[in-house]
């Protein structure tokens, strides 16, 4: 039985972060990101006329299937002098028919009465009121006390009035908020205890990092009683972000000992991470503690002899437990083993490190690696470059040119035209194909002109198609790459395409992917 | 008189920081900036035949007359079994001639029998006889006793022993590390209060941020009567980072309400971490705590609402104490009060809500922000759409149409051809251009056919160019979204494109940005 309850707002308050904003498509593909993973509340949004994509996700959210998570839907309490059942955004909330409600309201007195600008006596019967009628509706309801420990601060007793209003109208979890990130840990703490003494409803967190203390508080309030950490995956989030999940989860399972529902998975918490970075396009933290790239990297002399030497003295965790590993900075040699392991594990067969083929293949990836490919994440590239080199498989086509021709009018009206000219069996295909965008434009041509050939090709989609400009400061001539995903009727794969003009930095990874394809059919004798 | 020392270890642990490779330039005019401040100790480096850059790093370090700041040279105890005044190291280290050494010596058992391989015995004798060694040629002596935690969990009386060596060689400071970042800071605390009943000599915390601890450790560390808190600005350092020295400034003077010297100075916090991040070339993280950009930034409508109102309500302190700013953030989420706000500012009048062009402005802007345009990081872009649209200002140019070839050879040479026809005073202007890509051929032909009617174009420069896909599972025909830097002499300015064709998108960012250089000449009278 899980002793501590992770409840995600990734897709709610990580969405505030500035870097962010989240597609319905990308918050589907990441719900079902996170319930894999094994979190146990994911809030999917707050559900009014104004958040359209909060609507329609509680609308498909359904279609996902999660297997473990309750999906939680946001809101506040009811507006002053109103019933709950008058207030258009509470109504919102309850159309969602999400089956878990979170709504806030104000703890901190001056809150009540500067800002929302209503009475104290008033405040606490909307947060009663919107409580008990959200019960009515849902499988439970969670009250997050918002700006909790500064009210506490401010008015002690009006404070703990609120959390007593909400744990009569019947809410399963009271969330303490640390809003504005400014709480210290010990002060955390001694607050947590008076509540305690007041509130027999399980409690939970809800911290920011404006002091650089959201993940220890989280902690400190777990040390404390407290059994619902609510947290925002990588620590995204307005300001200086919300508590990080990543981290939190490897800290209780690891430091703490404790058995969230997710503890099982631990082991796909960098894989989990790094995922999410590649659906809102942000650049990994490379630094992130457990899952940086650089978490377990040892660059200094004297501490790569001690970690060969007793690994344990030199790190606080095997780096496994968390699905990351050891690396040697300094040394290249343990990057040349690295790819020698990975091209094992392609080619079932044993490899050489001196054989000549090999050598050249790991200097290509090195030179690659360094443009920027980061095969890791286009594992279908890598294959494909594995294969060319060793001579394991040749492409069956080759280019003779494509022109792709970019018109806008006067008008505004834009036109993309591909024509792409290839060499099949001696034959030639030429082919012409229009499209909404350069590469939609080059993918149909090129499709179009494969096709005849593989007939397979219809059934490949493209699914996702991500770039990035590699290098500030260096102008549109800088390099470009481009990242996309491909599926058939039975797998995805990622492939990408790096170069200094954008264009054909999408050429090529529009190329690694319908040839991936290829591959696939003739490997299963198609 | 200051009751916390700061000691900055920037230019030597947080020199082994995997983004980070300081240059001698680099380490001097970083001390410099590391003085003006006013942290108290400024450890230069480890001065030894392996560091050249930190041998010549204390040769120079004089010239820079640092004004406050005592520099200090690191190092380790001498090597078992030989004279500490025959041991290499420690010769090079007095040689340095800083006037405060710093040395590590072991505090872990297993770290002493199973790394360095010598007596537990002769590890005491090694550290108390190296201490002793440099007091007599330094001012002071810090002690760093590494691995101290997990040394005190595996052994609580042999790392007691270690620090009681270093107190009898005479040392200043005993500086208690976290050196694997592993230690809760409930264990932490603990363990500090039990080493205070054993040592008297001054103590300092050294903390590293494998668990997300490092700051909050340090912070406890100094609840627990710690005096000098060592730390990097930025919290760069090796794998997860050292302890946040910039965070951990703002939250002693703030929250802890100590004193260190460097407090009077705690305005230029910011200026001195963007500062640093401009001299290691690395972009600044928008979301660190007081510093960041968007650490005071507001997006969601009801915290905005709320901060006009009661503005400490929303803020844990005043942003100016560090010398940073209140940002609204214009997104979707935000009101209109925000955008009428916005305006007023730029044009320096009263605006009503209620006016017809205002209201035709905040839909525009919805729509555009909807569309994801994140007008909050293309400032330029947004002061566009308000001139043009309230009639301010009428773009001096109009496109009659743009077209643009990729070709691509069989030979893999790639061609990028842009041609543009502008009207400009009832004049045609048409122009040609090749470029390294498609943005590049396009930026090229618009400056060739504006340049003959605004000469100081060619003053302009494109510093930066960022695409990103707006949603997943779209394929390639998903919307982008161009984000670019311009600058001139005197100014950077930011715009950005939004369209379902990158080349589209592309082109408003180029318009954008050349149009508001006409914008800022006119406006200036030119």
């Amino acid at each position: 039985m899980a002793d501590v309850f992770l409840y995600d707002t990734t897709l709610r308050d990580g969405n505030q972060d500035r870097k962010i904003s989240l597609s319905l498509g990308d918050k589907l593909q990441a719900a079902k990101l996170l319930d894999s993973f094994g979190f146990d509340y994911i809030e999917g949004g707050w559900p009014n006329p104004s958040n359209p994509i909060d609507v329609e996700f509680f609308k498909h959210i359904g279609e996902m299937h999660l297997t473990h998570a309750k999906v939680t839907a946001f809101g506040s309490t009811r507006r002053p002098n109103i019933l709950p059942e008058d207030d258009p955004l509470l109504k919102a909330l309850v159309a969602s028919q999400a089956p878990v409600k979170t709504i806030f309201g104000k703890s901190w007195d001056l809150h009540v009465t500067d800002v929302i600008r209503t009475t104290l006596e008033e405040n606490l019967d909307m947060i009663e009121s919107s409580v008990r009628y959200l019960k009515e509706n849902s499988e439970s309801v969670i009250y997050d006390a918002e700006h909790f420990f500064d009210g506490y601060k401010a008015n002690p007793q009006y404070a703990l009035d609120t959390l007593k209003s909400a744990e009569l109208g019947g809410a399963d979890f009271i969330v303490l908020c640390d809003t504005n990130g400014g709480t210290m840990p010990w002060e955390l703490a001694q607050i947590i205890q008076a509540v305690k003494e007041k509130v027999s409803t399980p409690l939970g967190i809800h911290a920011h990092n404006d002091s650089g203390m959201a993940v220890a508080n989280s902690l400190i309030a777990v040390q404390n009683g407290i059994t619902m950490v609510q947290g925002v995956l990588n620590g995204y989030g307005e300001r200086c972000g919300n508590a990080n999940l990543t981290t939190i989860c490897a800290d209780l399972v690891l430091k703490l000992k404790k058995d969230p529902f997710c503890a099982k998975n631990l082991q796909d918490l960098r894989k989990v991470s790094l995922a999410y970075d590649q659906i809102v396009n942000i650049p990994s933290n490379v630094n992130a503690p457990y899952v940086g790239d650089a978490a377990f990297a040892h660059k200094g002399g004297a501490h790569i002899d001690g970690v060969m030497k007793v690994s344990r003295s030199f790190e606080h965790v095997d780096p496994q437990l968390v699905g990351n590993k050891r690396v040697f900075v300094a040394s290249d040699q343990a990057g040349g083993s690295l790819v020698v392991e990975k091209v094992k594990e392609l080619l079932h067969v044993d490899v050489d490190k001196k054989d000549p083929k090999i050598r050249e293949l790991l200097l290509l990836i090195k030179k690659r690696e360094n443009d920027g490919w980061h095969f890791d994440s286009a594992e279908a590239s890598f294959e494909m470059l594995v294969y060319r080199t060793l001579g394991h498989f040749t492409t069956p086509f080759s280019l003779e040119n494509y022109r792709l021709i970019e018109d806008r009018t006067m008008q505004g009206v834009s036109v993309s035209q591909a024509t792409v000219k290839l060499h099949i069996n001696d034959e030639i295909s030429l082919q012409v194909a229009e499209g909404d965008g350069p590469v939609n434009a080059l993918d149909a041509a090129l499709r179009k002109a494969l096709t005849p050939y593989f007939p397979y090709m219809k059934n490949v989609r493209l699914d996702d198609f991500k770039v990035r400009v590699l290098g500030s400061n260096v102008g549109s001539d800088a390099h470009v790459r481009v990242w996309s995903t491909f599926g058939d009727e039975t797998d995805t794969w990622h492939v990408a395409g790096v170069s200094s003009n954008i264009i054909e930095a999408s050429w090529f990874a529009l190329i690694d992917g319908l040839t991936y394809k290829i591959y696939k059919e003739q490997k299963n004798g198609h």
